[in-house]
């Protein structure tokens, strides 16, 4: 059993790491503090005793040794990162859950045939760098690290850039080593296990996920001048676009999703008709096909905004497909739930994941514990202490069984 | 007659300052590139023998001494500061032409009855800080100094602090003095005289306007996990408000405006389902019961949004009246005109002007001069030397014939 008063103190810890007022945190990937969260880990790691080796992709890879150095190891991974006003657990839980595994093993002088290694990815939430998922990505082989590296935030700083700025860009490369077992812990940041007051998720699947870049090019005109028949608005193109995307979110429930979560308006002037809009669309479901019917749709909605002397570019920026994950992965995990006396059901996560990349390497899945109300990406974000232990547990048993093998 | 190549070559050398790659200028109101602009005017005006004062607005003096210190002077005045992204006439060709018709006068000898004084009012456009016309409306009692000081552009710098920080805020009180007739030249700003091939536009009116800033709170969510029926999201919201206020406009033709030209959206992610956007929304139109019929229609819009479990707080930050300009100050200029050989026609102004609120507290109009296509608020906002020099000549014969009574 883990340490939960300790793995509940680590939390608090790091939930000071870039704590907002409002009780959650922003910790946008390769910040200042990114930085600090990354030190810290660091050190809790080098103070237990574990190496913690660095990529060129500012990927941590934490150790613990096993038997035999020689054996794929078992790993576990989450992020550091968060959203803008992001919560204080997406991410961070699955990397302070994975040092408490590690931690626990000590206490009890458990030794493993095969070594243990915790990973930190860099910039999972696709917030500051997007696309998501970017340097598990590449260190599975989805994405060049030259691609990667360039990657921009909204001020122009590339990834490359940022890790230089933070001392992150490691020595390690970003390419994936055999691995014999992912888990990855992570709460719900969805309704339904609190809902159905169930102890843990054991995610079977994951939706597969589109990410656009739109421009939406009109004139920029004065606004008191223009008469509205002679304008071409650019905002108000937006407008209509975004209820179309909603739309097509609409066309493609229970399961589909389409979400524009960020819009850069020029000039951004209050008495001047905007001349663009650049905008973010991300579409996700289960299933490649609607996906597929999803971007159709958009760019027809794109198309069709022309009616309104507007141009506007559809630029697709990540294809993540669906995955499912693997069996005898997920069998370990549901006995330990069964051992431990909890409650559980598969599930499919509507959010992706590090370990989505890593299961295209290796056998991997995840475990998710449930969050208030599925409240997620939100400083509101919250977790009950027995939630957080009961999850460490099931992941500690995942761990240690494919660690012993 | 006034000399039009050095008209031309001032205005060259000021659209250097603040001047953009699209040919087009970005000069805020107290920003570094408004100093600049204003000590060059400063400079001008001294090396020709003016003197120049500035006011706790920041508002810049300069006056041209007549024979009777005594009697209230004529003024011409217009502005320096440029939108985003904004033209090379907006404003800054009523005050070089202002310079020109005091240079003129003195290349003539000429002596006045009265001094004329040419003022810079500061942030007229209402780009950086809302609302526009800002200094003019302290100057002529509309706001209060304090009011107007401490308003914050979305950086949270003050009028105040932004005064203090490029060194314009004056020692003379910003408080309107006895004026005998106020004059403005200033670009149409719209596509009438281009399009009619008419010289002169003698502004008799100018449209009323209202300005609001909007708050439309939601909920922050999770793109992949959150179902689309149980987000409360602040960006679909606004862009269904954005379409009502379009229509608003519509609804209004021929002379109203409906304008959203800004919108700030929190926490502006790509994966996170927005928690608020705070926009602008001005209305236009010549008379006050339609603003008042459009403001209703604003508030009504807002609080449908409700249905989508949003809450939307509409802040009216400007009521601006329309006006009706001097028929005596208009003679001046008809006759000028008529004197000139030149086409004129009778005008309303669909933007706001500076001399709108002197019109407050003395006798004044406005001269418009065709721009192309009517554009403006864009950097490829333009005019031909030969309108230029004809509107200036105008304003010359206008102020001259007033200055001489
Ligand atoms: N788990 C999580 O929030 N990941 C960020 C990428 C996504 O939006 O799915
Ligand atoms: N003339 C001008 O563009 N003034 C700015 C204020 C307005 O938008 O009417």
């Amino acid at each position: 059993r883990i340490d939960a008063p300790r793995l509940w103190s680590t939390l608090s810890m790091m939930a000071q790491i870039g704590g907002t007022p409002a009780g959650g945190v922003t910790r946008l990937a390769l910040s200042e503090e990114d930085r600090i969260a990354r030190n810290l880990l660091r050190d809790w790691a080098l103070e237990a005793g574990f190496t913690c080796d660095v990529d060129s992709m500012g990927n941590m890879f934490i150790r613990r040794a096993g038997k035999h150095r020689a054996l794929p190891p078992v790993m576990t991974g989450s992020h550091v990162d968060s959203q803008p006003l992001g919560g204080n657990y997406d991410g961070i839980y699955g990397v302070l859950t994975g040092l408490e595994v590690l931690r626990t093993l000590n206490d009890n002088s458990v030794e493993t045939e095969r070594d243990i290694v915790l990973v930190n990815w860099t910039n999972e939430e696709g917030a500051r760098f997007a696309p998501a998922m970017l340097a598990s990505g590449v260190w599975s082989g989805q994405f060049s690290e030259e691609y990667a590296l360039a990657r921009a935030d909204n001020a122009g700083v590339t990834v490359g850039e940022a890790l230089d700025a933070i001392g992150y860009r490691g020595t390690l490369p970003a390419r994936a080593f055999p691995v014999h077992a992912c888990y990855e812990l992570h709460i719900e940041q969805g309704p339904i296990l609190e809902d159905e007051a169930i102890d843990i998720g054991l995610v079977r699947a994951a939706m597969g996920q589109r990410w656009f870049t739109l421009t939406i090019d009109g004139f920029a005109a004065h606004a008191g001048t223009t008469p509205m028949h002679s304008r071409r608005d650019a905002l108000t193109a937006f407008a209509e676009l975004a209820l179309m995307v909603e739309e097509i979110g609409y066309q493609h429930q229970p399961d589909g999703r389409a979400t524009i979560g960020m819009a850069q308006i020029t000039p951004n002037s209050r008495n001047v008709v905007p001349s663009r809009v650049v905008c973010s669309v991300e579409f996700r479901h289960p299933q490649s096909e609607v996906l597929e019917a999803m971007e159709i749709a958009l760019r027809e909605a794109a198309e069709g905004l022309s009616t309104r002397g507007v141009m506007a570019n559809v630029e697709r920026i990540f294809d993540y497909a669906p995955i499912v994950f693997d069996d005898a992965c997920l069998a370990r995990s549901e006995k330990a739930v069964k051992a431990l006396g909890y409650s559980s059901k598969p599930m499919v996560s509507g959010a992706g994941h590090d370990t989505c990349y890593i299961s295209k390497i290796a056998p991997a899945s995840m475990i998710f514990i449930p969050c208030e109300k599925g409240i997620s990406h939100n400083e509101a974000e919250n977790i009950l202490p027995e939630w957080s232990e009961k999850g460490a547990n099931v992941l500690l048993h995942s761990v240690l069984s494919a660690a012993l093998e």
